[in-house]
């Protein structure tokens, strides 16, 4: 039978979700256990990789075991036991045996967690980026909505990639505040590599001045280096995916 | 000269914020640095303790040294590169002699950081308390606005407590969410001992149902058995302390 799961994983003890040799990734860790589990290999698909200390809170993975009549209750409840507890298992179920977790993935929601301040706040450096820019809080999210709409993303998009298709769709865009902490959530069709820190390093720099222009502006180049810079991947938190 | 600091720190790896024979905690890292910078000891006034495992985004402390010209600028760097991570100087200032973290702090303004989940979400373990009860998040809070008000808060303070007078101010309590990360802020003008994890274990037992009567009706018992369970301190963060 084909099962999926919701996973949720800590980015910081990860070296990415995908298998690298010697290096600690959840792929590793999920297939561990579900090895130990059903005492044959078996291969996890992800709805996509995240990159080394990229966490999640709806990751959705999917793999194929032999057996028929799998209790994914009592799985889930064997696969989070076994797994440490920087990895769990939110959700366990059965799928037809043509879903896939990256390919039919229609909608993602990514959140990116910072807080502004000119000095580090311990207890934020946990779990969000800080930015000491002096932002103007409307300009962020005036521009951060620009992004809102079918546009070619090249200029959010690592110059290292091998995607050639950059035109994707960005459905909704909103920001959370409580207090100098802020969560800016991104829901769209795809994501291209860095496109979220690449927005979010842009929009610091557009509100705080240091770009003279609008994210709009940045999107019509086509030109990575006319964007802002990358920021870093604490508080990068995939959130959700969605498969209708 | 006598100054004032406001400062972060990340309650996990402490033993509260008072001193303690042997025990790591942030009033002893904080004099420690003051004794290096300043050759004399110091002693650090703070406006409350915080427990064991309370983190602090705002609280304020404060402290006396013989020197008069102290440019509390490059104080507050020094200070900060001595300091471990976990305990940081957010901004620092000149006070008069009469000023007293303690005495003369006229409000105060708590967070708790919760979620529910039937399952662990590691990132959010981080930073977060975890609720698996099926709460109802209007219920809790409406409850939660019940502490608006002078109320003699006996049945929100632990058992094991020498103050006499329970009777303290809520001025006000606002729920921020975040999918289902939420942070209940508080204010007031005195918290007693545990009075804040006590709420909001009782909140939540109200707005699961365990607990079969409104929040005032627990208020008005004045009966530390009335209420519901002492939350955990994760998640607890001391936010502001205000003096005018």
């Amino acid at each position: 039978m084909d099962i999926a799961c919701v996973i949720g994983y800590n980015g910081k003890q990860f070296n990415g979700f995908q298998v690298q040799k010697n290096k600690r990734t959840v792929q590793q860790e999920l297939q561990t256990v579900l090895f130990d589990i059903f005492k044959t290999e078996i291969t996890v698909i992800a709805s996509g990789r995240t990159d080394t200390g990229v966490s999640a809170i709806g990751q959705v993975i999917n793999f194929h075991v032999t057996e028929d009549n799998v209790d994914v209750w009592r799985l889930q409840n064997r696969m989070n036991a076994m797994l440490p507890s920087d990895v769990q298992v939110l959700k366990c179920y059965p799928v037809s045996e043509t879903f896939h977790a990256r390919y039919d993935a229609k909608q993602k929601t990514y959140a990116y967690n910072f807080y502004l301040s000119p000095f580090a706040i311990p207890y934020y450096d946990q779990f969000a980026t800080r930015f000491s820019q002096n932002v103007n809080e409307e300009v962020f999210l005036k521009n951060a909505q620009m992004c809102i709409g079918t546009h070619d993303f090249t200029s959010f998009c690592a110059s290292n990639t091998q995607v050639t298709n950059k035109v994707r769709t960005v459905s909704d865009v909103q920001l959370i505040k409580n207090g100098n902490l802020f969560t800016l959530l991104i829901t769209g069709n795809g994501f291209l590599y860095n496109m979220v820190r690449i927005m979010v390093g842009t929009l610091v720099d557009v509100s705080s001045g240091k770009l003279n222009k609008t994210v709009l502006q940045v999107l019509e180049s086509k030109d990575r280096t006319q964007a802002g810079f990358t920021a870093s991947s604490t508080g990068l938190v995939l959130v959700k995916v969605e498969y209708v």
